[in-house]
């Protein structure tokens, strides 16, 4: 449990560096991340390195105690690898080269690319692999970011064709699976096939599938390549990369698998702006994000491997529709909720504003002339909060299944404008989470017998053995309308939804409707909408819309959402659930969220007022660890758990 | 009169056909559609063909006593035929390429797939012309769908300049008919000519008047290659083409005259969704449809040809932003309509569910278990009631004049952003149609004598001829602003508007304006919106606005409405008019509409609530031929006219 | 002081000439604007000249006693240049060409397209420089119309190479100046850099500044060929160039050095429905335009030149959104409007309607059947209400600072989605007019010290000169948010913002917020919005938000908005610093507005309702020169200032 930051000594002189190095050990820091996006410096010219600086840069921050995680630097090749090879980069859906000029101008199923990505990581693995202060590696930067994972180019159409070849040996296997005799799409020969864009109408979605997935494993191979080298020449360190939030064009499980720590970059008040919520609920989260957004995250990338924070939010930041700043105490409110659910350390972007380019706007924990921003006095507070805890241990009885195959079958095919993936999957989790619930986001292949309940928001193919595993686990179930209803190639499954989850919930879905947004019809304490079934079933429906609308079947212990619940009616629904359990729920105030290990419970006030606990949350002896009963915007508390 | 289906045998074991033709002829249908995008397994490899499927499927349902309507698969060429072929796709405006992948992939301007056109017609014509259950063809499919028409690129350029030759001759007489002084455009030669896009700012609206011509002329053309082989083979056969809903980049007019039915398909739902209506009305009729909408495409398409359906939505479709289910009663009560709208035949798509590929969420008669899903009772249903009546014969004594050229002029130079010709068209017809009247919208070129009262909702350019033949044929005229406003180059009329209709209009239009969407002024009943045009008149106006704007202009039985009236407006001025004449009009509640033959007369329940017939409707003998007084949702009432 | 129109001989039959310039004459005109898109007439192959046409039309409007203004044709290339030279065209951002078919298809960093300008120029110069009806010559047309300053072609790709090879020569030292260090973005030659578009995510924004500065000099440099060898020919001509309202891709302020009078082209109605005024104001002023559009065009132009109206829009037009009729009146209004601003000349566009090609929708004097229109009679009113009128001297004694490069600074990073400077200037332009204050708008370099007060809503960069003369000049100074905040290159500056404003505002702004928008906080009479800094400072904020927010800082006479403050708030601020300064502000009724030069006092009123004069204005001898003290809508007052 440790706090970093990422910093960037070639943007300063190096006169700096010591001085930085010594702010940093002081504040309470035990490590910077550097190195990222510096190929330029470190081979100014093709063959021709210059390690000077950055054996200094991390002689320097050695020097003070502190340790290194360095960054391959292939998210950001120099101008003259590029021009020596224009088959280097990805192309756009559009058909167009994305060029040089920003940042990750790279196609990942570019040999020549591959190439040098494994030389400058084989160079930078053999001189800082055995360095003491290089404990950490974190592979190239935000893989995807900027929409890069998807590439349209003549390489990725070449390997693209190639990973069909290894998937399917034989082209009528291709075509069964995608059931090209539809519209006459049959193929001879792999090398018949194309990308799946610019098709006059929209392409077979097993095909759009297929190539999400390529793509996907695309970016993991080039990954493990970078990792391999690694391990290679530095056994010992701690390999990562930094995912982002709200992102999906990648299988992150499967990266989790070749991570030791997966990081990712927390930047609540930049993703509140972009996401669909209405415009009343980002007014009232302006300055401290959507309650929920990082403890999702925290809570789904935990279910990919051991997780950290390698760039968390310091103040304003400059790539959002509009960049206000944090509340006062948000920074440190982040922060010790990263380590409430689990996360291995912290670090806050970037040490220090840097005056010039495309980030000048971008928040550090120093302004740019070198006096503190509001991140340094609250880093310097969380470390306070920190050092008066342990490790936690996770514990939470209620789980999510999610996987990112489903993810992208829904994406391609969403039969309606307002079914998103995301937004159902983040609903339940804030559903479960107003409770005051503890949440695993699982890959469904986990081990599901530690959980009391698990809930499948939008799961489209799930297989028998899964079903089998549910059943085994004894947990009670929750699924939503789509569950079970698609096979491996995304196509509709053979005896209809909710396919292999039958042998829990006997009903039949006969077919479904999307509908705008808006509530569809009420039902308990809420509404369903976006999506309703038809259901085929001997058990009458437990709750019916105002039309008679079937919309919950009870089924012993689980719960078919025929149509997709609200917040409100999901609420009620899984509190009652839990008190059967013997699982404790609260009645939480808007904004506030809770957090527990085996050894502490955490309270944190995301909402704009002061809000107070609720009657039987608290420390029994009345001691709190940090905070109070009554919670401060921006307010935590935290207490030892009896 | 009679009741088919969509069938696709391709997708299905050979075991099924068999049992899937009883089912059919059990249910009360007499033909199947097929064939229409099998390309790739007809003629597998170039010159190889494979007919022994065809001939089994086609034997079977003749077997079952089903007639068979047999497609041309040009809408779906193979893989093959398009990588020997490029110069065979069709370019978007954006000057790309359209590509294989999906469907329609072909320019209509390349001489090349014109070949393979003619060619693959010939096989099929020569070896089932003669076939005594292939008794109709279609043509291609939907020609346009996924806005197919207008293609960039340089097969079409070379086309386009050559349709020019043929129509000008002289490249001066095609300088002065644009105007082309204007902004330097002259040119020297017709090889000068591009096509009208990628320009700096819009290209010459007559420039684009002619291409949008020449794009219709091409798609015109290339089904009469087909249907003049067809013929050849087939000389008794019916030959058909399946047009779509609010669709107008060609001239159906000009394609009814090469067909023997003009086929449509109808999707009340979908087309909804995707309308301009507000949102309180697409809640209203979410699973209904516009009470118009089918009503209006069948009086449409009525005017070009005789007419059926043959893609009837049978309950959630794949493609419509939101997907809802249709309200039980919907598919019987579509079927009925188009029967006493005066259709041929109707034919739901499809006979069953496909569970793979791009339509896999789109309804069948048939789920994809193979159990009757709602389309299935209800087609039984209409069957039942369509038994006890005989054809229609239609007596509509109220015309709207329509044409896809005035269409195209409008769409090129709306001159305000809210100014659609299609949405002012279908609320003038709604108008009448709620007034419990019968339409017909024809071409401007037809016998009007029959008609007591012709409406000119947008009629922009409008010849002497026509001015002559509305005034012989002694019916009462309204005519929208606009209307005579453009000669045959979509050039501002000498003398101004309302041109030739200022024999029966003595005013003349000084200028015009528009607003923004919404209510202009306040006018008798209602109010007008969109355009405005401002008169030189000896005649006071009928109506002012509250600003005292004229907006009504009444000559004798001749009305001008110089502000778009909306429909409230329009209805009280109808009305008036009607009962002058002598046409009965009804107040229909909200969502009933009406349709009489010269033998009976219908009623059909759009709205979401139960209705009443009102008084002086229904039969003088209180005998219903179906339903009663009393309309459900969904419901229909027929009776004998006396 | 004089009155003209825009007039297109080679539309209209020979035979119409000299009636229409007699016509002309007779309505009070003195000269008319001609020629400036007829190459394709005057030079219809390579190297053959027709100047018979043109030499008539001249001859004829000076027989008549009008003066011409003659423009190059350069706007309008003929087809047969472009079929010769591919180099010429410009490409749109996407990397495509803009071809023929509309106009300004040129890009301005083409070489060869230069040198065909300066041969036509060259030609007509020599032909009619010393004609004695050819007083004034316009270069090209609307320069940058249709988005065509940046071009991405690759003529632009290698000029700009250039252009940074001259400002730079070394390219460390651009690599220093756009901090390439950032993203490994380090150039090793000027030949490596490409056009700032097509990258993966934002280029450095420093180099879009550059490219920006570029884009506005190449336009410079292509007007400076031709007006000097226009000069040559005719070197008493007045040389000028049309420029748009609403448009800032070029520095209007230098091309203001190259011209004899700046004008522009005024279209108040087409210009609100492109603006992002609310729905409600664009109802309000439909048929009038925004109160303050026009005057703050002519108070920016003239900023930049000598300055007049040379298309003043004279009924409803074709190319906006939606295009309404003026309201009787307000021609009358704008165009003496103009000339109470300052303007040297006014001239409708155009003489008369055409009836074919792009513009046939767009009014001119004359209806295209040669009827008067309503410009007509209301040019007529203007002329004789300005025959009683000298030329006016301007006192301002309110000065709003503005610069171009500021403009792009912030359109390159606007750090929010509502912060668009135009909107911020206009407005607090707006909230000095609303209190009937006269203001200049100038470039920062101008002698302040004419002024009392200078507002400064938005100017990032500010030289230590420019805040040294600002002290030297007395002013009281109104500063808002982000003022100083730059340096040259677009890069935060050392010290912080508000930099050398810091010499008259003692405070450090340490960091910014954007917030949505809508309101962020009330403050004094109104709220703030947009933008907010938080600030260091010894002194305490004059004005809080009701958190607690600075809003306003006050030091002496000089203000900083640390929030921006919206049109009320700023007004009280203003109001209460004029007061101290001894000038007279008034309580203005929505939508009149006051104009006074050294001689006469105007009022005009662009509401849709009557407004009186509020009392303490009009004439003390109750003598107007026209109109009353009860303004009709569209309605006009002038008197004698004492």
């Amino acid at each position: 449990m440790s706090l970093g930051v990422c910093y960037y000594p070639e943007h300063w002189p190096e006169e700096k560096w010591e001085s930085d190095a010594e702010r940093m050990k002081a504040l309470g820091l035990s490590f910077a991340r550097i190195g990222e996006f510096s190929w330029a410096l470190l081979e100014p010219e093709p063959g021709r390195y210059e390690f000077g600086w950055l054996d200094k840069a991390v002689g320097t921050l050695h020097a003070a105690g502190l340790e290194v995680m360095l960054g391959t630097p292939t998210a950001t090749p120099p101008k003259w690898l590029v021009d020596a090879h224009d088959d280097m980069l990805a192309w756009d859906e559009e058909g167009r080269p994305r060029g040089f000029g920003s940042r990750r101008h790279y196609c990942f199923s570019s040999e020549t690319y591959r190439r040098h990505s494994r030389r400058i990581t084989e160079v930078l693995a053999r001189r800082y692999g055995q360095h003491p202060a290089v404990t950490m590696w974190q592979t190239d930067n935000e893989f995807g970011c900027h929409d890069t994972v998807r590439s349209y180019s003549p390489m990725a159409r070449l390997a693209f064709r190639d990973w069909l070849r290894e998937k399917y040996t034989d082209i009528d296997a291709l075509n069964e699976a995608w059931g090209n005799r539809f519209w006459s799409m049959l193929y001879h020969s792999f090398d018949e096939i194309e990308l799946p864009h610019l098709t006059v109408t929209e392409p077979n979605p097993s095909h759009t599938l297929d190539f999400y997935r390529f793509s996907s494993d695309q970016v993991i191979d080039f990954h493990k390549e970078q990792a391999e080298i690694i391990r290679l020449h530095a056994p010992h360190a701690t390999i990562t990369h930094n995912v982002m939030g709200h992102y999906y064009h990648y299988d992150h499980h499967e990266l989790g698998r070749h991570v030791d720590v997966l990081t990712w970059d927390s930047y609540p008040l930049g993703f509140l702006a972009w996401s669909r919520s209405s415009d009343e609920h980002k007014q009232r989260y302006l300055r401290q994000g959507d309650p929920d957004f990082a403890g999702y995250h925290h809570d789904l990338y935990r279910g990919c491997s051991a997780f950290g924070v390698i760039e968390q939010q310091p103040g304003p930041v400059n790539w959002a529709p509009y960049n206000p700043c944090p509340l006062p105490g948000m920074v440190r409110l982040w922060t010790v909720e990263a380590f409430a659910h689990g996360a291995h350390f912290s670090a806050p972007f970037r040490w220090r504003q840097v005056p010039f380019a495309q980030e000048q706007n971008h928040a550090g924990l120093l302004r740019p002339d070198d006096q503190p921003a509001q991140g340094y006095g609250e880093i310097e507070e969380a470390a306070g909060v920190l050092a008066k805890l342990g490790p936690e241990e996770e514990a939470a009885r209620v789980a999510i299944l999610f996987s990112y195959d489903s993810f992208w079958m829904a994406e391609i095919q969403p039969q309606g404008n307002a079914y998103h993936t995301e937004d159902i999957v983040s609903d339940w989790y804030a559903a479960a989470r107003s409770l005051g619930l503890d949440v695993d986001i699982v890959h469904p292949s986990v081990e599901l017998s530690r959980y009391d309940v698990v809930l499948i928001p939008s799961l489209l193919p799930l297989t028998e053995e899964v079903a089998w595993r549910l059943e085994e686990s004894g947990a009670a179930l929750i699924a939503g309308a789509r569950s079970g209803s698609k096979n491996e190639n995304g196509n509709i499954i053979p005896g209809l939804a909710p396919g292999p989850l039958k042998r829990l919930l006997p009903l039949t879905v006969t077919r479904s409707e999307t509908i705008p947004p808006g509530p569809g019809g009420k039902a308990g304490a809420g509404h369903w909408h976006i999506w309703r079934d038809e259901v085929e079933c001997d058990a009458e429906p437990a709750l019916t819309d105002e039309a008679g609308r079937a919309v919950l079947y009870r089924f012993g212990e689980h719960r078919y959402f025929a149509a997709l619940p609200d917040r409100a009616l999901l609420r009620e629904e899984l509190r009652a659930l839990c008190a059967a359990r013997g699982i404790e729920t609260a009645d939480l105030p808007e904004g506030l969220r809770l957090r527990s290990g085996r050894g502490h419970r955490f309270a944190f006030n995301y909402g704009p007022e002061p809000v107070e606990l609720p009657a039987g949350l608290g420390p029994s002896d009345g001691e709190f660890l940090t905070g109070g009963r009554t919670l401060p915007p921006a307010g935590i508390a935290a207490w030892r758990l009896p």
